[in-house]
């Protein structure tokens, strides 16, 4: 099943939609929370009417796991060109996520540009290290997307991490699924966290709330992106995230929160 | 009146309060987005009943204008440490501002550190450039803090931009009033657009979405703040703000999405 029949969702009242948390998109049981994000904004988009996230933010406030789950949408303003919405994902037992988003038609924007980054330096794919899920270990999500990690920063798979909170690698979805600009917003999710090779006492560090940024809709064919962390303090830790198409646009930006609880 | 009156609210119901955008916190009419933020805020966190917030996110709907505003929050879990809480803070209009925030108590957090990133090297106080509201511009807001620009990134009040998108300062409000962490919220959106030094034909960039996350209370004291931007395209750019106290802790890291219209 493709990450589109994944995230489908019904709508089944003027403000409520309801959808399924498939199986098998999950990290240790839990859904992946881009793949939870890309659920509700598939209802949101469709509340708003507009077809493209501008900029969504989900909070996670439970795993969620396999089973149906209902989304509820308020539409707090819709203007000239964004609207913008509140969404509640719930299971049958809890909330799971709270989402704010603003959407939009995105198109070819004549402007003033100034850019200073570029899409990462990678390997071609085939010389990547695939992240594929064979057992317990990488989780069954890894097989819903196709990852391809930058050799010097996979070497957390094997014990030996590079000491940079950084991930860089190649995304697509299986069988050359398009990305939309919803399935951005798990493209901004999917990599392992930076944290991996940061060589710091930290196992597990749960997701308090992420920020996506969508600038475009992205050209055909393999993602490159980054994902850096500079600061983990007060038992926190960003990671910032750039996504970029195979014309060397950035189509995504994103920022998550995440929480360092102490191993052990 | 200081920051604290000028943006107290008071309870009216279970999930409603009431507030005022009083006058002079305003860029060229318009009440400064950062204290709109505040003022929902400073209801959100007693929705919420956690004093701090950890990570908050607002998309502006429409400008505000003195007078009386309304804030319907509505919480959406409440676990063990935060407590997840939208609101929509209203004039007699229209609503101004959607925020969805997660809300705790920080306190002095043991676990491991890293960071990569350090307070902007800054001249004193008061070699600095100081932002006073003398007549049209800077506009009255700036007299509401007390902000102190590197002489550096000042050109841009003199037509000499120095041609990057940065802006580094002191900020502190006035009269010594303490910054409390929902204050630092307002720190976070205080200064003039990086986008004036960028030497780009771009008059004004209205921001569609802010999200902060607070990372520690802040020790009393001038704050040092950075604030850049990385990529101006597709008619979008990101401004990034790190906030850091006297004892060289980062408080808070901001991002926002703001709209670069063509000039003229």
């Amino acid at each position: 099943m493709g990450l589109a029949d994944a995230t489908a969702v019904e709508r089944t009242g003027e403000s409520s939609w309801r959808g399924a948390i498939e199986g098998g998109w999950d990290i240790a049981g839990n859904a992946n929370g881009g793949y939870l994000l890309t659920i509700a904004t598939r209802a949101l988009v469709e509340a708003a009417g507009r077809p493209d996230p501008a900029t969504v933010t989900a909070h996670f406030l439970a795993p969620g796991q396999p089973g149906p789950v209902t989304l509820e949408a308020t539409v707090a303003r819709s203007g000239r060109r964004f609207t913008t919405a509140t969404g509640l994902l719930r299971d049958e037992r809890r909330p799971l996520l709270a989402v704010l988003g603003s959407f939009t038609e995105l198109a070819a924007a004549e402007g003033p540009e100034r850019v200073d980054g570029r899409p990462p330096d990678l390997p071609p794919p085939e010389d990547c290290v695939a992240v594929e899920a064979t057992d317990s270990f990488p989780p069954p999500f890894m097989g819903r997307v196709d990852l391809r990690l930058h050799p010097e920063d996979a070497g957390f798979r094997t014990g030996a991490p590079s000491g940079e909170p950084l991930v860089r690698g190649w995304f697509r979805l299986r069988d050359d699924e398009p990305v939309d600009t919803v399935a951005l917003l798990l493209a901004a999710d999917a990599f392992p966290p930076t944290i991996f090779n940061a060589r710091l006492p930290v196992a597990w560090t749960p997701t308090l709330e992420l920020t996506v940024h969508v600038r475009a809709r992205p050209a055909p064919g393999w993602l490159r992106c980054t994902f850096r962390t500079r600061y983990v303090s007060e038992g926190f830790l960003e990671e910032d995230g750039e996504v970029w198409d195979p014309t060397g646009r950035l189509v995504a930006q994103s920022r998550q929160l995440a929480l360092v609880p102490r191993q052990g």
